[in-house]
């Protein structure tokens, strides 16, 4: 496995050329904020990752982390990077100044949070899920609560985490059994058994953070009877100082197929006193104001190890001598041709990279409208609330549904050294597969993406997403792509307004080709846009390079659409008619 | 995970009914086999890879291979199961009965693999190189090794290992460099380092036969100069027993993805005594004697792991309450529906299932064309050696390409559980990950289908293969299914016609793609057969199952075809014309 190198010449491109992120902060009136910025924070971020998350990958992998008397151990090193990334404020980037955050535009920060992704999934989460709690912090607890814990939230001194998940209750929260019980003091005692709890200890901070989802005794039945409280690992004494062990403990570390220096822990809760944040019984619209934000990141993380993988099956393809390639010797003074020559594997690596820059330029034009809607007008802000909302599972559900696609090549074209461990090649395929689970399956978001975004809104959001593609198609130079990015656009438009009012089974039976379909259109859209703007570039490897693949993702990746458009017509009752016994023949 | 159940009354329907495998017996004059000794046979595979060796499975990824002082040592129970395999002759189901073997026919040893391979691929990994080992010596070693190996061999009592990859020649066997160098006795000394040698050591036999691919001194360059030898781990004396170690030693054990059950060894060769198999210079030549076994076997790696992960992910289903149906509610007396409700979850099941049949349908049907190479009339086998020469890539590569996606189905089906260790789910994704690679990359598949298979026979596979079809086809009872398979044929035949003359670049740049296009092809005619079929039957639970699978397969998957032969016009051109900088803007 090759060493990391941030793509830092795709970002250059898409920020300031694609998307001219000046003229958009100048639009928004962000003070201070320029394309030389960021682009110093994102030489200083790929520094970062490249030179000292990155080289904790591997090790981290043959280590995991382990319980030892009931705390949790992380490999070597890992604590260290985490020091120096609070000491150089990554951790504050997007916190509020009011707590010492730098409130950076999203845009900003998106390209950090990829490369963090690309050189160490495992190490990211943690911080991931602590900005996450910070989000929900700042919008939902109390002033007592923010002055004693956003701070050190913000600037990393603590982590977070997020408790939902318990053994009966993953999909459906409306299962879950963790109760709160008032105290005398105005706090409440927490009890029960959550899982899959992502930090839910560590060996880097003096405290923790949990955000945990609990039913208060007078509670309704189903969703509208969660609470969220803060419950601190550590008990804060007078001075804010973490003083006494909260009656909490690990159960233990789950045995993943990856990630396996991130420690995913059981969390028994034995009456630990926790703060109520929020409305009692609105719990569930506190973790949502995070939900959008947590899924995008973890398509983000998909879009991570896309890259990583398409940088060492890269690397492999220029060193790796086999065979001659077809259309005649390409390394004459070899005994063989390097496999960057073969067809089928140029094939495989355009297929990594199509889907790689796609995915990061829609990354990009994601956090673009993250700018608009916290520095936007009251209309603009409305109107890319809609973008968002439509544009989250997508990100989520197929940024990490293509990651397998993509990190599987990686592991192709490495041929059976793919599958052995020191490459790190098939670590990517397990520490991704994650992806596709948590922050809700991507059947989920499939089903978020149909109903409560396209279909439950009779079409507002996806006409708010139509428009903004409209408008960006019109800067489309040559005119055959702009017809061809307007013909996409207009004919997935019809589609979708034809699935408005359809039965809700036919529409669970298609929600994720409708996803896919949404998906391959954007990705082509962004494709032909892509192309025309690097024409302009003095880059000339990536002005042609972006032109090649653009033709590479229209000829042979973007029929795949078909399959999934022509399904979207197909009622449940092939899926619904099938009896139980008629499953396994028993 | 629960307990593996074997796919018995498929079985039954694919043999008794679909293929009618008593008419097929009594046409080829295959005396003393019929549907119900081959049942018989089923019944007691069943019971052992149900009782003895699925069992196994889980701990055995736990516990990985060990070297220790140079000798493997493999997981708890794995030499036992072995014992019990071999004292009940299961490992001579092929074997010559001149050397005690039973020469089952293929199509009753077929599916005793398939239930192996489901029940555990690191167990089974070994027993089926022994039986590539055995058609390699009984085909070309000389009558002195013969009487020496064989007859232990197809016991089992020694099992056999085939030794091709080197560090710098993988798919490229031109550049192995091992020596070959005469000894006095008409012996050889080989030297050379091997790797990914599966089975390279075990601690089950008091013997290992290598089968090692290496060069003699006068050799020529390439692939013409490659020579095949028996090396034996242990020599034998004059009784036959073993009675020397050889000089050959395994350097290590590869830290691997999955099947960590199944040691693949770094071997090392330092003058070990061997001997010739078959003509000098005509190793190549005498290991493809089992390439085709080899990569159809590797294929039933693939359908073992789909049969394991969907009948898991079934039982899942079944189980697991979670939410609502949206057609209404399944389990009023439940707090929750089980996720077997869901649409899209009965989709991804359908999928499994789909995928799965379809595969054991073409698996069985491969197994029946072995029988005719083996016992038919001089032109019926050259007629079957066609048929086989041009599925075997298909086999190979697509149906372990779709145990890729159907073992992930089942991960996402279980959501966060799929991830964890315990449930076995994710196992069967690292373990199947191999299939993809090994026994030739998938790609290299695709390129043999394309190219010796298809074109360079300027179609003559293609047509013995269609006419097969055809012949099948007019079995259909239900015309407008009849005609939908024709229909697919003959599209499928012009299009591959179409591909004969292509550039060899051309070719190369889709060859996958017509390696999927005719997989999907040939899974819809199988399906149109099946449902058909079916209906005869008094299983109602099957007929229907059949029906429904098939409506579900061709309304849903079978338009994946498309994306696939839109693309076999495209040329290289868009592949060949990326520079080396337009990959990564470097």
């Amino acid at each position: 496995m090759p060493q990391y190198k941030a793509p830092q010449n795709d970002f250059t491109f898409l920020l300031r050329d694609w998307l001219d992120i000046d003229s958009h902060y100048k639009a928004l009136n962000v003070d201070g904020f320029d394309f030389d910025l960021v682009s110093e924070i994102i030489n200083q971020g790929a520094k970062f990752a490249e030179e000292v998350v990155a080289p904790l990958n591997r090790e981290g992998d043959e280590q995991g982390c382990r319980l030892v008397d009931g705390n949790v151990s992380t490999p070597d090193g890992f604590s260290q990077a985490y020091q120096e990334y609070i000491a150089n404020g990554w951790n504050a980037m997007l916190g509020s100044p009011e707590y010492d955050g730098q409130d950076l535009p999203y845009s900003a920060a998106v390209p950090i949070h990829e490369m963090l992704n690309s050189a160490n999934l495992s190490w990211r989460l943690t911080t991931m899920l602590t900005e996450s709690a910070v989000l929900a912090v700042s919008k939902h607890a109390t002033e007592e609560l923010k002055q004693q814990y956003l701070a050190k939230l913000i600037s990393g001194e603590w982590t977070g985490t997020m408790n939902l998940t318990e053994p009966h209750a993953g999909t459906d929260l409306a299962l879950l059994s963790t109760k709160a019980e008032p105290l005398e003091d105005g706090a409440y005692a927490i009890t029960g058994n959550k899982i899959f709890i992502t930090g839910g200890d560590q060996d880097w901070t003096s405290n923790i953070i949990h955000l945990v989802l609990a039913r208060l005794p007078d509670a309704p039945k189903g969703v509208k009877g969660i609470s969220l409280f803060l419950v601190p690992k550590m008990l804060i004494d007078g001075t804010g100082e973490p003083a006494e062990k909260n009656n909490l403990s690990v159960g233990s570390i789950e045995k993943k197929m990856g990630i396996k220096a991130s420690p995913t822990c059981v969390m028994n809760y034995d009456g630990a006193k926790g703060w109520l944040v929020g409305e009692p019984h609105n719990g569930l619209a506190c973790m949502f104001t995070m939900m959008n934000d947590a899924r995008f990141q973890v398509g983000l993380q998909g879009l991570g190890t896309c890259e990583a993988s398409f940088q060492g099956a890269l690397a492999y393809a220029r060193e790796r001598l086999q065979s001659r390639a077809p259309q005649g010797i390409q390394a004459p003074q070899s005994k063989a041709d390097p496999i960057l020559g073969q067809p089928d594997v140029r094939k495989m690596l355009l297929t990594q990279k199509a889907f790689t820059e796609g995915c990061r330029a829609l990354s990009l034009l994601y956090a673009q409208q993250m700018d608009v809607e916290k520095y936007g007008t009251d209309d603009e802000q409305q109107n890319a609330k809609k973008v968002i909302a439509f544009l989250t599972p997508i990100c989520k559900g197929f940024m990490t549904d293509i990651a397998m696609e993509v990190t599987n090549l990686g592991i192709q074209i490495y041929g059976g050294h793919g599958y052995v461990r020191e490459w790190g090649m098939e670590q990517l395929v397990r520490d991704t597969r994650i992806a596709q689970l948590y922050e809700g399956t991507n059947g989920i978001q499939a089903a978020d993406l149909i109903g409560r975004k396209l279909t439950r809104d009779n079409g507002q959001m996806l006409n708010a997403t139509m428009a903004l593609f409209k408008s960006r198609i019109k800067n489309i130079s040559h005119s055959q792509d702009r017809e061809k990015a307007v013909s996409l656009l207009n004919c997935w438009q019809q589609d979708s307004m034809a699935l408005l009012g359809g039965k809700p089974e036919d529409l669970a039976g298609v929600a994720t080709d409708y996803m896919y379909y949404s998906a391959y259109v954007i990705l082509g859209i962004l494709w032909l846009e892509m192309a025309n703007c690097a024409e302009k570039m003095e880059h000339k490897a990536l002005a042609l390079g972006k032109r090649k693949t653009c033709d590479f993702y229209i000829n042979r990746l973007l029929g795949r659409k078909d399959v999934h458009r022509h399904v979207l017509v197909v009622s449940a009752e092939d899926l619904l008619s099938v009896a139980d016994d008629e499953f396994d023949y028993s």
